[in-house]
């Protein structure tokens, strides 16, 4: 069965996207932890990260690396958080989650993001990628 | 200054560590999040992760496939989590935590080790690496 994620990366469901390239698509979360919430998603649906072939393991800090700096020009914050965890969507997906604090990084926090806003914040990350 | 994790790297702390190679020394948590909380340090003492040079960034989540494939060996859990947060020790670290809901990998539920059930638990994961 295609993955959400999937669908997204295949333009048949819409999204935020910041970035595409050979390996990740990354678009913001729709339930942002924090304001700035990205995913980094694998094109290949592979459910757990870590089963995801070596060329996109190796790829896959250095690009999240990019697309945080991008999304640091955009949202002030002390830094940006990783989380990989994977069992709401069966396609390995990295969140990228501007922080001030530790306690920041938790998906209890996750709210609806209004989506006009959200399409601005794109617009603007993508600017910076 | 030297950070308490460039101390554990020395030898000069004590830690019960389960890896380590050209680039990273991983070792258990003493506050884990779930049984079998892992830290992977950079040997290179960098406060944020995301300025690890890029040789690290790449090495990252290969080495923290291998050691997660150890944990899962040991501790039975859904899937390994990944966190990179960094805010309490300013010495760039991957936090490798075993999970069974999304609702675990949070650091509200760290909580003291004891310490010979850590120093054990290390001595089963590093015979699977």
């Amino acid at each position: 069965m295609t993955s959400l994620f999937s669908k997204i990366i295949a333009g048949e469901l819409p999204s935020h996207r910041v970035y595409d390239d050979e390996y990740f698509v990354a678009f913001l979360d729709i339930n942002p932890i924090q304001r700035g919430h990205t995913l980094v998603v694998p094109r290949q649906e592979i459910d757990r990260f870590f089963d995801c072939s070596e060329s996109v393991l190796q790829a896959s800090m250095p690009v999240a690396k990019r697309i945080a700096r991008a999304i640091e020009q955009v949202v002030p914050c002390n830094r940006i958080g990783v989380m990989i965890a994977g069992l709401d969507v069966p396609h390995a997906h990295v969140h990228l989650v501007p922080i001030q604090t530790t306690g920041d990084l938790s998906f209890a926090q996750a709210q609806p993001g209004n989506s006009s806003e959200l399409a601005a914040l794109a617009i603007q990350i993508q600017s910076f990628l």
